[in-house]
């Protein structure tokens, strides 16, 4: 059983971290969430959900998954050196890192994504190049892992990665079934990508 | 602007709630996310997510959208009678009604389906067809809009759902460009349903 740790910030998109988490926290017995931020307690994210959070420092987890979504209260936060430190340590102790949306990009300020294929959101594609120009930043792809890290496109693509990420982990025929069961249509090619050239 | 009153209980269904969420809180000037429960504070989803929500007698909503998502807490609050009384007030007061997965049975006992054609989780839809028999129950469709009432298929659905009622309100442009922001491939034709022959 591994914690699925996700790292909320206000002005996270909603979608970014509770698709991923309705994808693993099906697979019970599996991956267990968790929801923590930087300094615990409410989190409210773009769309106005408020939820409650533990302090990332009583994160006991270690050989976790780690779950950072997007979002605009990223564009901020990537300059906010003692939030990245602790997603740092954080990272560091985990198994997997997942990313959604520019979730890549405020990962990357830890370093851990330096010298790492890539990808991000789309329409801030340009944004991320500019913010880690040491990622090898991958435009035309749903969700891409290089070793133990996956980082997906905008918003919905982290439901694609979050079933890719558990059909690496227990088998395609398990990630099928989950989504089946979620009636969801998964677009299960990570090298097709259908927003890859709809912004500039 | 109008409210989305999204009503949630304890194992509500994650993605149920915030995949419409997702899609109408992108629409900053036309809706507004807002949760309640029946007596409001912490609700825990079935995926662990704990969120906020203030108690449903005191949203003074009037003209607004509600959101009844679906999820294994609904198995026994169909017998709740309090819990469908402070629902079907609720639904009274709206411009429109959404339900996802078996959110739709949980409606079907405010009585405001009955003689209505509407959806549900694939999964569940047996249970659905025994809970309420005075329903129209279609089971090959995405999502079913009679009236002002859209009900969808299981949990993912809801999203192709939200973007199909806000094609609706505010025109298919409006709904597409919201799907391609989402970097989502949305299922936009409700009567193809990929899931209905998935279950017995």
């Amino acid at each position: 059983m591994k914690d699925v740790v996700t790292v909320l910030f206000d002005g996270f998109e909603t979608l970014d971290a509770f698709g991923p988490i309705e994808v693993l926290g099906r697979l019970k017995g599996h991956f267990m969430p968790r929801l923590c931020s930087h300094h615990g307690g409410t989190i409210t994210s773009a769309q106005g959900v408020s939820v409650l959070t533990a302090p990332a420092s009583e994160v006991e987890a270690s050989g976790h998954v780690l779950l950072v979504p997007g979002g605009a209260g990223t564009r901020t936060l990537v300059n906010d050196e003692a939030f990245i430190e602790s997603l740092r340590v954080l990272a560091q102790r985990a198994e997997a890192v997942l990313t959604v949306c520019t979730g890549s990009v405020l990962f990357s300020r830890t370093g851990l994504l330096d010298g790492r294929r890539a990808t991000s959101n789309k329409r801030a594609f340009r944004w991320a190049v500019e913010e880690a120009p040491a990622v090898e930043w991958v435009k035309r792809a749903r969700w891409v892992k290089d070793g133990n890290v996956y980082t997906s496109s905008g918003v919905s693509a982290g439901i694609d990665m979050a079933l890719g990420f558990v059909s690496d982990a227990l088998g395609h025929d398990v990630a099928r079934r989950v989504a089946a069961e979620m009636e969801y249509v998964w677009n299960e090619d990570a090298g097709v990508d259908p927003f890859a050239d709809e912004y500039p």
